[in-house]
């Protein structure tokens, strides 16, 4: 690792690379002018090294996606050997690395799931779950949570000229609801039974209010990601699946975050009893070592399409390099137990860990998540639980990386998500990273 | 070759493969129950081959993105390579390797263009396109070409619940007028010149019917590709530019296709003196050997973003693995001289081998293009210039692959769009089979 290390900054420091990244470009969700990026030359597992040789601890899996790591091994010889056999093909075409990998796709998912539509990342792989279900119901409506993200696009296809706008032209229809959040209800609710009630309830008078007629489809992320980690309370995914059962309403899972190992299961869905229609992923599939994303497509709904024309696709859909990628990844998973070692380190290092240092500063206002998924929230107080400012933020955020500690922060709240393959140790030093940084901050 | 003909076509037949990819892949624009694509085991510049070892000539270049032809063995290395130093970092964090990329792009554009922002393909370089158009104008209406085709995203951020869902809540508001066609006119003109002036007499008059006050964008492919490679008559880009600046609309060219070497140009836009506001690419820039795309921003629409957030992003923006086939696909493509060898195999080879035999069957009712970008219309007669029928196309595609030529047909029009680097025999051999499928389809 010395030699990878000092072969990628032998020549160029940090200050070089951020020029010339400033310099040229344009930055997702950001100012430019202020754009001030860390320069990451190499990794390697949860550990990542700038060009001036300082190394840090990634406890943001970048955007919560290397659940592998950085540069595990198998996955990087897989994507060497495909990029050499055939890098890319039509999506017209067969190919037995795209066939594998969403064979072993379809084996993480619930029974009666058996195909899967690739897309090149999360957000068109809700884009196209929703395309599917307004097309199997005839219907416009689409529910999704205000506390939830999936993905960027939003107008493309209606821009399209051709035929394929026609059964496209739908960006409308949107509404959002309440979800279970009880540390900030908006229902009144003082227990996780109450807030689960009554945000199934509050579901349930929307559909009946919207008319159920009108409605296509339900998308909620199983385990809402950067909106906040909440953890469905226990029956309200179970409760949600009967509702869209009762009214004729495709179901979809965003797994898109919480799957692949996130979650401390293959997918989280796992841990709740609930079958959905739809399941979208990316990400943790192949820790996002290629850009790919796709849909699991459960029977009936790939059955509609069976003699209808899909008005769906993209010029790398099912491409090989991405496939090879996750077969390694999907692998590497399995044979070393990464989504075992991820609820291990969820139960008896993060969650302790967290916890503990939530008994001791009065700024942490809950500490919520499984797995390598983890959420603390930073108020001023435990009583008022008032957001703490953003100026508050950034420094917790200088001393975390001033002490080697990559973290993932989102308006007021810490997220602690580390890879999957995070060891005991390294889970041990970021949460004394983190302590250490929380005592400069607030005390 | 030989050996890796072999390697990859030693235990499974095409049957076997197609019969995997059936089963578990969910295909894009098709009815799944008739799909039948043809296994792709590997390939080499201009030939693909199956599993079966049966060779073919590849006059699709896949869906019009392997401009570099197949295994080119700079962009196979510098993937192999990436992915073992780092294969991905989240866009938040910056890297030499898209800092060098996004130069290397810049500098094929026009002057004032010094930023590009990363995406996954060209559906989502269109979306961001039309985001930053509706944002620096304070306006919602995009216009754009009934024979279009921009990309198949269209509602994922008007699903997302957070803060990033509400200055993107706009997949309305779109519109589309009819553009220069002359074959087909729709503005009942018998001559370019007409064909021209009345396409932006009519462009001119919808702004101003619908008011130049509610028009964010004007967005067009350079050359419409799928659409049916339909070249803007001398001075129409320039009228559009010039409608644009004259009711301060932001102009978008659409590269996606037409770009990186497909008409014989850097960029097709640098045939037809005009410079548009923003710029999107995909397909040609690396050959699709990793998924990538992006938009080249021009000065004025970049800093509008210095102080104020752009309200766009995603995971995989200006990820290294797709930044390094990127260099490495530029780097080869000047250094080999691909865009010349593009142009002069449109000038000197598929524009007089197709013409000559549009003088031989009365099927063919146009010929058009440039570079390696050409389309040939058949029709059932020349006078009536009927389209010939779905069928007929069936028989004319067979007729190519049992020949050995992989073909990419749309409706009635048989595009020839072989990579940027076939050669003059490879182009020669590849009009011989279209000459010899097209007699035994309709002699």
């Amino acid at each position: 690792m010395t030699a990878t290390l000092s072969s990628t900054t032998g020549t160029l420091s940090n200050t070089e690379v951020l020029t010339g990244d400033r310099s040229s470009v344009f930055h997702s969700w950001s100012a430019q002018g202020s754009f001030s990026g860390l320069p990451i030359a190499g990794g390697q597992g949860s550990t990542v090294w700038d060009f001036d040789g300082k190394r840090y601890l990634d406890f943001s899996s970048q955007l919560v996606f290397t659940n592998l790591g950085h540069g595990h091994p198998k996955v990087v010889a897989a994507i060497q050997e495909q990029a050499a056999t055939l890098a890319t093909i039509a999506p017209a075409h067969a190919n037995e690395t795209r066939g594998h990998a969403a064979r072993l796709i379809t084996e993480r998912a619930p029974e009666g799931f058996n195909k899967v539509f690739f897309t090149n990342g999360g957000a068109d792989a809700n884009e196209n779950a929703i395309r599917m279900a307004r097309l199997v119901t005839g219907r416009d409506k689409v529910i999704s949570r205000y506390r939830s993200y999936h993905g960027n696009t939003g107008a493309s296809i209606v821009a399209t000229g051709d035929w394929r706008r026609i059964p496209n032209e739908y960006a409308r229809g949107h509404l959002h609801v309440f979800g279970p959040y009880l540390y900030r209800s908006e229902f009144w609710a003082t227990t996780e039974e109450e807030e689960c009630a009554r945000a199934l309830h509050y579901l349930e008078r929307v559909v009946q209010l919207e008319g159920p007629e009108t409605i296509a489809a339900i998308l909620l992320e199983t385990i809402p990601g950067t909106a906040g980690i909440m953890l469905p309370p226990a029956g309200y995914l179970a409760g949600v699946r009967e509702i869209a059962t009762r009214y004729g309403i495709v179901f979809i899972l965003d797994e898109v975050m919480a799957g692949f190992g996130r979650a401390g299961q293959w997918l989280a869905l796992d841990a709740y009893d609930v079958v959905p229609d739809l399941i979208t992923f990316a990400k943790g599939v192949n820790s996002g070592y290629v850009p790919v994303g796709g849909v699991i497509i459960s029977d009936p709904i790939a059955h509609a399409f069976d003699e209808r024309v899909f008005p769906g696709g993209l010029t790398y859909s099912g491409h090989p390099l991405a496939a090879a990628s996750i077969v390694a990844a999907q692998t590497a998973m399995a044979e070393e137990g990464v989504v075992e070692n991820a609820a291990a380190i969820g139960a008896y290092q993060l969650g302790p860990g967290l916890r503990a240092l939530a008994d001791r500063y009065e700024a942490i206002g809950e500490v919520r998540g499984v797995g390598v998924f983890w959420a603390v929230e930073l108020v001023t107080d435990q009583e008022s639980r008032t957001p703490v400012d953003d100026a508050t933020m950034g420094r917790l955020k200088s001393e975390l990386v001033a002490r080697g500690l990559l973290p993932f922060a989102v308006a007021n709240r810490l997220h602690v998500v580390p890879p999957a393959v995070v060891t005991a140790e390294e889970a041990e030093e970021g949460i004394a990273i983190i302590d250490a940084a929380l005592a400069a901050t607030f005390c």
